[in-house]
């Protein structure tokens, strides 16, 4: 076993090729198991295995610089620099997180989980050697998935301006997380087969020069192809062509699937968690229902079908009311206010961390137009995803604080699509509903006219304390006033605000006749969120409020129960700190 | 005289080409007056007077739709739907926005003001048109300059995918607002220097079709290949050769001048208004200073460097230390996070405005990665620009809510330059200074450390009332001081946060002591701004606060005296609604 041998990259530089391939051999069987035991990226991770092998075998990191674009690919590089360790024993496997991480390595520059940013962070490494005066190597990693977010045009059209040493490795392995959507994957395809030679080259359009590698899964090949861009004195693009998910057949064969996965049976590639109907599901069945009587409803991604639950069999059923924009979150959103514009009903799902790409055209191209395009953000929940680089933290502050912009806060499956066939209904308004991380299903029946704006709701009527609960904190609102009654008797007034955007001024003068506490509880950061706009609105008063949400900080793959006590955001905690007031 | 019996875009079609070129001259003759007596987009317009008369000659607006880019070259089309008088006559200059804008006129689609959003925005109009099964065409007009933005780049990308009917008129005059930065330009120039023939080319890159127009201020040559793509089924990009500042001598010999202006002579060419040194050459002559010492040093701007007080002069003397990534405020705050994290000293300096398209790089690229890159927000503030597009009042949310940033609010210059100088020196924060809009020299010196963060500080003590006046406020703060001693002889305690991102608890927990009401009064909009934390803060205390600045609405060409006063933003109404707490 030749990783047994392998400390650090520099161990890798006296094997001979033969041994490099047995050392992928050895490093994919190590991937396999803890990504079947584990979960994580695996087809990126599968394709990746020699790339990295001869990246670390030419170049020599630390001081020549790598930047993994997103960060998906980078299991092999972390195996290679001192980290197999978590990769080959289980109970070693959380010693490291799924993306770059400068704190775990000198090797890793930059924490990176979002796409399309590796061009840019590397031209700011290479410019700054250049004006200290060195001389190292820097080198980006991009997948073609990861070109068609703006972004990554931004960073090559500047490289190419920089014009000093960077080699951009192209990591072709032609998907993005599903297919890839863009007019350029028909020039990647076409430099793929012409071996490179086909004369109108994006790459070479954007004033870079360009080498192709055919097999990019061969050691010797890529070594070669490596050495003769080593310490090249200008950017230079590796178009490497690589299988995603290679050696494991049912990840070469379902590649979309096989992106990220939870723990899977590696003789059968059957996933080991299996999940209930959840708003996924719900969204893409409003739109197919939509779809049969009105022609003009169009569902968007940017690349990420599986969070609006369109699987491939749904986006065939769609046809051509299903568009994936690609990783392009800018374009999304203005192509949606677009279609609002000429008549069409547009519904973009996103990711609440995702959504963070797209202020300026939330603000510009949607909201100062005041078109009705519908938004559904996904996974904004303090419990959703825990790597610091994928947090639904932020979406409150972000979006609520766009004038013209409704954005709602469903509390459960009924409200949410009650919300949806009022946000599709209406004309008036660009709409967000920021869908709760866990499904709950109420039994309720809710209104679907939310014309009147910034209209909360009672749901208990009560005294002395009353209880804002946004949202997806709507049940942690109910069981904090079940404990106000049981421990102290008290009876909560328990509000559903349903709208992030806007304060219920009538409501919230009339709560002063007999209450002298109210609390807010949203699941989001508190800064810049929902419940300092309560706290605005009481400042002139003698209203006491507590704002309960998190603080301000990045946290990375936290203990979510743990988490939650640190903020204040258990029922004991929150009832007493709230009977404290009283 | 042509342009009398021209009332709507119709009435162009009856004209023989020599009666288009006639009207050109005249229209291009009143937009030269207008422009000099009234200030607006120069060389954009003048530049595209044939390519406007030639592409309402051959489509049939408002049911073919056009998209203009940025809006910095609409004039003429605003000339020829309907909004003549408003270029032919002083006291009616007004009456139209300098940008397109659906509220004047049915042939305007979308308010813009921001670059690279045409194509996306098309992309949408042709997406309804398509599941509408609708015929008309499509059109957006894009500027060279504004390709470089990675949302322009998303668009193209879909264009091609969405493989209908869409007109793409590339209008290429060769410059940003200052030159062209980037690789992509390199192409273009291959493309115009071989009549459109390059075999490599980067839109067909994109895969979309191509034609090329050699004197794209030729209305002949213009209306025969309009005529030629009209109707076409699919993308097709016109790549137009224009000349900016067409027919204006000084605007043609000096483009990045004449790119917008002030009232100027015609005769001379000589700008009306001249301004005194501000925050843009303070901010300049602070690099230039440190670049003699300092080889580490980068300054950027992304397509704006007037604002950071570059002239084509200081740039030359600046040499590789000034960097302008194109129109790619993401790439730039990554680029700087780069540099930074390779032991460089970036200084980003970018309008509040624009600084919106890169929320998502100062949080991920930059703030979770803690580089200690430094952002000048420019031009942050309710008094500055007025266009809807343009608003300086959103930063305050955007920017200090990020965990890990550092938020500044200087109050003059002299604090400024101390600021600007511990940015420099420190190596643990990414720093944001939110520049203020209007130049004070206060004469004061301050300390450079500012490494305990958040901590406020008090210029005045006193009791009863504490102002806390941010940044650019500072003033304000010290006018309501003084009329509260002046008014009601009490002495206010009036407190410089400094810090924008966080509370000074400490000091927030005395003023309990001997106040019984504190306001914040920052020079943005109140909703997720500081104001709130304070208010937050004090929620479960008898402390009386109250938040001043703007409420959440987005206004247009406003009247800043009138504003102030709607907002409660004056002297006499702070006094009075402070004054009523007691």
């Amino acid at each position: 076993m030749y990783l047994e041998k392998i400390s650090t990259n520099n161990d890798l530089k006296s094997l001979s090729t033969d041994e490099l391939n047995s050392l992928s051999d050895e490093i994919r069987h190590y991937l396999l198991k803890k990504l079947s035991e584990h979960g994580g990226h695996i087809g990126p991770n599968l394709g990746f295995v020699e790339p990295t092998i001869a990246l670390h075998y030419v170049f020599n990191s630390p001081s020549d610089k790598f930047v993994f674009d997103v960060s998906h690919q980078s299991y092999t590089h972390k195996i290679l620099t001192g980290r197999k360790e978590a990769f080959m024993f289980p109970d070693k496997y959380d010693d490291v997180s799924g993306y770059t991480e400068p704190s775990e390595s000198a090797h890793d520059f930059f924490t990176i989980g979002h796409t399309s940013t590796s061009v840019s962070l590397a031209c700011g490494l290479a410019k700054a050697r250049d004006v200290k005066g060195d001389k190292e190597n820097i080198i980006a990693v991009i997948g073609d998935g990861s070109l068609s977010g703006g972004e990554a045009f931004e960073g090559l059209n500047n490289a190419a301006e920089l014009g000093t040493n960077m080699i951009i490795i192209v990591n072709d392995n032609q998907m993005s997380i599903a297919e890839n959507a863009g007019g350029m994957y028909r020039n990647l395809k076409e430099l793929r087969d012409s071996n490179g030679n086909a004369p109108c080259n994006f790459f070479k359009a954007m004033g870079l020069d360009y080498r192709y590698v055919a097999d990019g899964n061969n050691i010797t090949d890529l070594i070669k192809a490596l050495n003769e861009v080593k310490d090249c004195a200008h950017p230079v693009v590796v178009h490497i062509n690589t299988l995603k998910g290679k050696g494991y057949a049912p990840a070469e064969a379902h590649k979309e699937a096989y992106h990220w996965g939870f723990p899977f049976d590696i003789a059968t590639g059957e996933s080991k968690v299996k999940f209930d109907d959840d708003y996924s599901d719900f969204f893409a069945n409003f739109i197919l229902d939509k779809i049969k009587t009105d022609p003009a409803v169009v569902a968007i991604t940017s690349a990420t079908p599986i969070i609006i639950g369109f699987t491939p069999e749904l986006r065939k059923l769609a046809g051509k009311h299903f568009v994936d924009v690609g990783i392009a979150e800018e374009h999304a959103v203005a192509f949606a206010s677009g279609i609002a514009k000429n008549g069409g009903k547009p519904f973009y799902g996103v990711y609440s961390t995702f959504i963070q790409r797209a202020y300026d055209q939330l603000s510009q191209d949607l909201a100062i137009n005041n078109n009705p395009a519908v938004i559904n953000v996904f996974m904004g929940s303090l419990a959703g995803m825990t790597d610091v680089t994928h947090l639904g933290f932020f979406d409150i502050p972000l979006i609520s604080n766009i004038p013209n912009i409704v954005y709602l806060a469903p509390t459960c499956k009924e409200e949410y699509l009650a919300m949806l066939e009022w946000s599709y209904l209406q004309n008036s308004h660009p709409v967000v509903i920021r869908v709760p991380s866990n499904v709950v299903i109420s039994g309720k029946t809710f209104d679907t006219d939310y014309n009147i704006l910034n209209k909360y709701q009672i749901d208990r009527n009560g005294s002395k304390i009353a209880i804002l609960a946004l949202g997806g904190f709507y049940q942690l609102g109910e069981t904090v006033a079940d404990a106000l009654k049981e421990n102290h008797g008290i009876d909560a007034t328990l509000i559903n605000p349903r709208f992030i955007t806007g304060t219920d001024n009538e409501m919230l003068e009339m709560l002063k006749a007999n209450h002298s506490v109210v609390i807010t509880l949203e699941d989001g950061v508190l800064d810049g969120g929902f419940g300092e706009k309560i706290s605005r609105y009481y400042g002139n008063s003698d209203m006491k409020v507590l704002n309960f949400g998190a603080k301000k900080e990045f946290v990375d793959r936290f203990d979510v129960n743990k988490f939650f006590a640190d903020n204040h955001l258990t029922v004991p905690q929150i009832v007493a700190d709230t009977i404290q007031l009283l």
